[in-house]
């Protein structure tokens, strides 16, 4: 068997591993396969290719441009995804696993490529929330924009997700608009060497846009600014170290972290032995139990039930164990894989020992292949929770998990918060009043709460994922830290800046029309100008319309709304609202839509929508209402339409303004 | 004259200084005027205190309920605001700056109360953010909750606003739910104290929600965790030593930071001397150098204009600050009073110094009083500003700038960058252009970037002057923190967890019903019930009604909306969205609203607005539609009314969805 020679790749060059490189051996046979070092690397010239080539690169991009480029990069790994499944048996991964790493990973980058198309603009600056009113006039307002960090994101990653681990991170950073370098953990970076190589050759990512270290990352750390980012992934001893970086205290730069953690699994009081909730619990218990061996940063370590379900529970769970098939992952009647190395194997059993101290075993040794680093499941019981300290504070990285009975609900979200901050905790129950209670005593202390019962369970995604949708990260230790959650995980990577002036400079800033703006006058009605040709600010004012006692009468009659405020003078004076009687809101909408719209075929294809409709001042027969209609933001869609906002306003004849709203249209190109 | 002493508040007592206190100068006379200090100071008490007392208290409100507590102790500032003011003159300050700094704080106060009202649920649990769809059937679903931190946030503020300074951090905090420590630089603490001394005298405050020490910290950090927070203002050096804390770093506690930067202003190369704008532009150059008498955060320390016109600049500058009246802040003519105290003067008159030997000085010296920490103003013109390396690096924390050349815009954007993240820098241009090729340039090395011309001047805020709607903080130098920014400044003291469940189970966590929950039918049309009565949930399913040819053409004619797809079947077939002729979106809105309306006097007051419609699918002529109508939130306004959202769907004959919405009315109490 040949041994590979895994590389880096530092500003635009492959280099191979120096002559102080270490061995890397299989899971499964523990043989040699690889070895990675860098003894060669300049890594000053690798942020600076980052700072100046990819940066400026991916920040000429806008958001869409970028989410368009994630999206490609995906389905490539996804068209090549054969080749890292038959390198990742080696760490030890089952088939399964490999869902959960590779086509997880690829999936994460799916859906951050979605959701920058569809919730951040086809712009260079992302808005933060809306405009702050922070003058009579409006002549001066505030808004905040997030905008790209100028330097450089190094993301450290674990042994574990050596696929996941990466994009998981990678895929906010270039939706930001930020360069990458990343450093995964070397005992499994044959594998992230793999997927880095499938990106790099697909040709896809701009020059400087993603560098690799295998090996150490020397001094790197040293050289970071304000413009940079750090995250990090991994144990939390290496995070401490991480984090009291010099430079990244001094520079405050930023720092993110994600530990493993003691996380928690509570068995709701109404889910006793016997309902649909018990069986789900000990499935979802023995599979993060089992998945990736045990080796996954939000596996279940704390399993919490009643004390009056434990034997049950015990018996049901162990037996469930039991059936574990063990052994190499590349023969698919295995459901468990090995740990990723011997060094991981001696800590683990080194960690049970502890826990064994507080807690006695209560599943045997399984039958175990005799090379590789395999280890049995583990499960233990402890009685004493409330005096034990290893329970909550000794994590071992593996198939192993502890039974820890609680009193009541109370006691419960105790013991849950004994963990001194987790990634997630899961909550099995179908009592909404006990899923409010843990969410209000337990929110603080988890950065995720999954719930689950009989209505969720076939549709659940398992206490051990982290979604792209959701935010990932959890307080202490945990690490503290926040990545996904969708488009707040790529504001990690940007700064946040709070801007201040007038109606024109917010509009050219934001690429989105304020109010009190310039307005923009066309000889052509707007909706017979093609999308392409619409400008931001572009406005239409129409004629005046009298509403006459007739029309609100008809109006009433015709749909069935003949709420009284528009039919009786004298009980709509009764009302607190109204002078009298009334024109209906819905009556002004479609009045105001006669005013503006252009009836002949054209451009403007269909009214998609409307938002934030706000109806300011009661209109009476015999006001009169004129729209003015401006063009506040345009989202090219595909080639063929984009969507286009309005900015509407309905005045009266003494000019006040009586209702305000966001017109969606979808507009041929 | 009686030396005061200044006590510190812990665990429910106040504590007077012990033998060690350090007695406090007047920063006019030099003379001693109290003295503080803390040796009996038992910080595990006081936090204790905190989390045992103040915390759950607070935690048992509602975001609304802490809303109002906000605005009754800003009221009651304001009404003791005089005591204040009497007490500040002897920090150096002039009445103007005490405007800034207890009239802002309690004005800070007033808006994150509003907000809280109006940004924020009248509930114990924040929502961030939407539902996550999760799954294709609607019965695993995401969100993301906020809920307070179950620590304590120990607040370290800077001497120069020893009220805004400790308000701004308080609004947040208490609205969050989290009770706080207050720890004031101790050069102004007896301005800080007589603040807290007020706010516990109100009564308006529960037990152990805020606390005081005046004097030292001790190790009252080495005893933080996950539920703690520390916010720091000062110097970028103590800033160091306190996020470099052992216990803070292991606990990954949550730090923020913002330390006093090298702030810019640039004059826009439109703003020609001659224009509005550089008039304005020397204007609050000035202003922000004797504000304060420089001591802000904020404060102009590098005024970056075109080379064209730095002779003019530094002509109208120097001329418009040899007329500040420095002396005595208690005389009203004063413009400009004393620096905090005499070892601040000693350190401003050195950094001068080192500055000086990057610039020359263009101001002369001014006529000072004889006794106390006056300085003059002082305005430096360094004519290397690329090479310069203090410039850009050293703060002179007194009435001190720099004005520095630059050649085109990408030069200004450079040199603003050089100070390595800033709170803030101004730009004074009438140009978008340039407006916006600064905030794609600089934002990322700034917390806020502050535009202004001839628009806006008369209603703008000032170049210096944080505001509780933006955020307040910068990157790098500038400490990396964020603070404020309305709502987002409250999030900083709750901890974000992502949760996953069921409809039923987000509903009831949330107390907002998610589609897909159990819908509630009352014997009474939901139009019929109070506000009281309502419930989560609550559900109307209408009758049919179905939409003729008749209809639609009526509907054209009569509102004057004779779009083509409504009025001719060809041309509407040629459309890529419609079928054919289609029924008008506004008049489906209508009809559901005939469907759905109660004509009778009721509880329902009045329809204030409409969000987030979506038309989904066309309807046509012989289509029939029916409308469920669902409480979605319930959020009370005062003792009379409510409003309501509600969650409207409309279905066809065939059960699919042709349009949803969110609808608003306001109910009687």
């Amino acid at each position: 068997m040949t041994i590979a020679d895994i590389s880096s790749f530092a500003a635009g060059q492959w280099i191979t591993p120096g002559t102080g490189a270490r061995a890397i051996a299989s899971a499964i046979t523990g043989a040699p396969i690889a070895r990675a070092g860098n003894d060669a690397l300049d890594v000053q010239a690798m942020l600076d290719h980052a700072r100046t080539t990819g940066g400026p690169a991916l920040r000429k991009m806008t958001f869409h441009d970028r989410a368009r480029l994630l999206k490609a990069l995906a389905l490539h790994l996804r068209e090549h995804r054969q080749a890292l499944y038959d390198l990742s048996f080696d760490t030890g991964a089952t088939q399964s696993d490999h869902l959960i790493d590779i086509d997880g990973g690829i999936g994460t980058m799916l859906v951050f490529a979605s959701k920058g198309r569809k919730e951040m603009p086809d712009a260079q600056v992302f808005l933060d929330g809306d405009i702050e009113q922070l003058s009579r006039n409006g002549t001066f307002l505030g808004a905040h924009i997030c905008t790209p960090l100028q330097g450089v994101a190094v993301h450290i990653n674990a042994f574990n997700f050596p696929v996941w681990g990466m994009l998981e991170k990678l895929a906010p950073t270039l939706l930001a608009g930020v360069p990458a370098i990343v450093k995964p953990a070397t005992a499994t970076c044959y594998v992230t060497e793999a997927c880095v190589r499938l990106m790099l050759e697909s040709g896809l990512l701009p020059p400087g846009a993603l560098q690799l270290v295998s090996g150490g990352l020397g001094d790197m750390l040293d050289h970071l600014t304000c413009q940079d980012a750090v995250a990090f992934t991994g144990s939390a001893d290496t995070g401490l170290k991480l984090r009291s970086n010099p430079q990244i205290l001094a520079n405050s730069v930023r720092f993110t972290s994600e530990a493993d953690s003691l996380n928690a699994s509570i068995l709701g009081h109404d889910a006793t032995p016997g309902t649909a909730e018990f069986d789900l619990f000990v499935k979802e218990a023995a599979r993060e139990m089992t998945t990736k061996a045990g080796q996954k940063c939000t596996a279940i370590r704390r399993i919490i039930a009643p004390e009056t379900a434990i034997d049950a529970l015990i018996s049901a769970l162990s037996s469930r164990l039991a059936k574990t098939v063990i052994g190499d992952p590349r023969d698919t009647a295995t459901r468990m894989g090995a740990l990723v190395s011997e060094a991981q194997k001696h800590d683990v059993l080194a960690k049970a020992a502890l826990i064994a101290t507080e807690a006695e075993r209560v599943t045997p040794d399984a039958v175990l292949p005799d090379t590789g680093a395999f280890v049995s499941p583990m499960l233990f019981h402890c009685t004493t929770p409330d005096t034990a300290q290893h329970v909550h504070t000794t994590e071992a990285f593996g198939p192993v998990s502890t039974i820890l009975p609680y009193r009541d609900t109370d006691h419960a979200i105790e013991l849950a918060n004994r963990g001194g901050g987790s990634l997630v905790a899961s909550v099995i129950t179908r009592d909404p009043e006990t899923a409010r209670a843990i969410a209000l005593g337990a929110g603080a202390f988890h950065g995720r709460l999954y719930f689950n019962n009989r209505v969720s369970m076939a549709e659940s995604t398992g206490h051990g994922s982290p979604l792209p949708h959701l935010t990932h990260g959890g307080p202490g230790r945990a690490g503290g830290g926040e990545e996904m959650g969708g488009i707040r995980g790529v504001k990690h990577y940007m700064q946040r800046t709070s801007i201040q002036g007038s109606p024109d400079i917010l509009t050219a800033i934001g690429e989105k029309w304020v109010p009190g703006a310039r307005e923009i006058t066309s000889a052509d009605h707007p909706f017979t100008r093609r999308f392409g040709d619409l400008v931001i600010g572009e406005t239409l004012h129409t004629a005046p319309r009298e509403i006459t006692l007739a029309d609100i009468e008809h109006f009433a009659h015709f749909t069935g709304d003949t709420f009284y405020a528009h039919m009786d003078e004298a009980a709509a004076k009764r009302n607190p609202f109204f002078p009298g009687q009334v024109a209906h809101g819905y009556l002004l909408l479609s009045f105001a839509a006669g005013l503006f719209v252009e009836p002949n075929e054209g451009p403007v294809l269909a009214n998609t929508g409307l938002d934030s409709l706000r109806f300011m001042k009661p209109v009476e027969a015999g006001d009169s209402i004129e729209v003015r209609l401006t063009v506040k933001k345009k989202t090219k869609r595909n080639d063929e339409y984009g969507e286009v906002r309005w900015h509407v306003t309905l005045s009266n004849q003494s000019s006040e303004l009586v209702a305000e709203y966001e017109l969606l249209t979808m507009n041929a190109y």
